[in-house]
């Protein structure tokens, strides 16, 4: 296949050239392409050393799958171009993801859903996406009536000079000098923010609602009452999750493990020992959606609390997308 | 009055002997207790400078007030000696928060609870202190049928050898050095650890189940549903919560904001811009509890969902102790 790689030097971008590798996904050719600033750089792949080009819609002529992971305005205004041209677009922005005509997915909970594309699908949110993986098994038991989320969101989901920035203030602090905040709204090195994207006329911000609409889209099912809270932490990678929901049926906390653990994609790491839960770093460059702390919510009679966590440049962007790729080849 | 601190060199014993000057609490004499270690140092106090002295049950004589800042297994050994003294105790560990003849006294919320009291009195847990501070005024125009809870916990709240841990960490980090980990049951340098204290048979923690019988005792409600997730994040000081709440009647955003904004101890920063809410940062070293991002919940029709920050040392721990023994001074 003829694949390339829209903003090939992002955070997602890097982790697509990555995982196309390590996932072996059959590339005849694979274009990178990327700011004027980039051109000419290049970049280790599986077809060995590619040398980005300055991004340009004449780039998608022949090509078989164009993956977007640059900004939703770019996504919107270039995405249609890779389709008329013929390629089929797996767009990570949120441009498309609540459009009626554009398929919103996640290979383990509605793979049939790209059958009805268009030219363009759409990769969820990456706190969607791990939250939909850990909750399709318990969902297909028993539909789920309500969700509460509290998140716990890496750096690097902010992108490159967030990461940057979280460094150069932990390096300040440990070098005694003064904190400066320019990316985040407050200091984000020892500190937590419960901010992340803009906030809307409901007081949610727009990436707790991406929470609520992307998971009605991608479950079919907008019955399912959804509450999140999205906090920023200092971690580098690995988004986590602790999730309350509320069942149709009840599901006792043994069921809810057998449920999680038959599926390939969920790591169950749930003793009630030192360490028998995962953390961000567990998951970090894992391919695996991690749960734990599974217990019933005692606040409910019907409901069960549980621990999520997920690499959200892999699972949450460049795995989930290639997947997508994976199974439009097949 | 004549004052007392048990563990004067701990992490609550430090922020006491601060506040206690801080709030100009009237001190006739200032008793510091420690470890033999300490024995002999001397710290700056309201009355000029102490010397610690080491731990013994003989100056609890002619004492008025006994702070017990120490283990719970310390104070379960020690505080009847204060009493029979003819001490008041106030308890900083979870000993007797859960005993009946033992009164668990949050001031903004249950101050009456102290007139029971039979030499001891309790100091709630930490995290629990500032949810029922925010809740309280909320509690008091509607009941509170359910509520939801996820923490963002300070590594101080876990001690000083913790806070001596993740600045290791965050040195070796920065310094490119390998991390390495004994306090805690993973890395809390750029990581979160979804388990603090020990786990139940419940699958909770007791840190979580804290946070359910203590606001229990301190409301006088034991109808209230309760469910908590505590999670250790990388800040130094100060505890965040994301809460959701289920009332009897319903509470619209406005009359939240107006209900909290009426109470002196909490500070409501809630604009929905750029900053416009509490972080850990901005409560450090502060006696408000702050309540910001209040919006009704979307998942449920009598909702709300509110995001909670304060210091765990002052109003946590130290400062609510205080307040305490000035409701016993009046």
């Amino acid at each position: 296949m003829n694949v390339t790689i829209v903003g090939a030097t992002g955070a997602v971008g890097i982790e697509l050239i990555k995982l196309l590798k390590l996932r072996e996904f059959p590339i005849t050719s694979l274009t990178l392409l990327a700011s004027e600033r980039s051109a000419g750089k290049s970049i280790d792949t599986s077809l060995g050393k590619v040398i980005i080009k300055a991004f340009d819609i004449k780039h998608f002529e022949g090509q078989d799958i164009v993956f977007f992971a640059t900004s939703g305005e770019h996504a919107l205004k270039y995405a249609s171009k890779a389709v008329e041209a013929g390629a089929v677009v797996i767009d990570n922005s949120s441009a498309f993801r609540l459009d009626p005509n554009v398929p919103l997915v996640v290979p383990e909970v509605n793979p049939q859903a790209i059958k009805s594309h268009k030219g363009i699908i759409a990769n969820p949110n990456c706190s969607t996406i791990q939250m939909v993986v850990a909750l399709y098994p318990l969902y297909q038991f028993s539909k789920i009536k309500r969700i509460i989320v509290s998140t716990y969101q890496a750096v690097s989901g902010a992108g490159q000079e967030a990461l940057q920035e979280l460094n150069q203030q932990l390096n300040d602090y440990v070098q005694g000098n003064e904190l400066t905040v320019s990316t985040f709204t407050k200091q984000i090195a020892l500190n937590v923010i419960p901010h992340i994207d803009v906030f809307q006329d409901n007081g949610y911000t727009k990436e707790e609602m991406k929470m609520v609409n992307e998971t009605w889209k991608i479950f079919d099912d907008p019955n399912i009452r959804i509450s999140a809270n999205c906090v920023r932490v200092p971690v580098i990678r690995a988004h986590s999750e602790a999730i309350n929901i509320e069942t149709e049926s009840k599901i006792s906390e043994s069921k809810a493990r057998e449920l999680l653990a038959k599926v390939d994609s969920i790591k169950v790491v749930d003793e009630r020992v030192n360490a028998g839960y995962p953390t961000p770093i567990d998951a970090s460059e894992q391919m695996e959606t991690y749960v734990g702390r599974i217990r019933e919510d005692i606040s409910c009679d019907k409901g069960l609390s549980l621990w999520v966590v997920a690499d959200q440049l892999w699972k949450g962007a460049a795995l989930n997308a290639i997947q997508i790729a994976e199974l439009l080849k097949n």
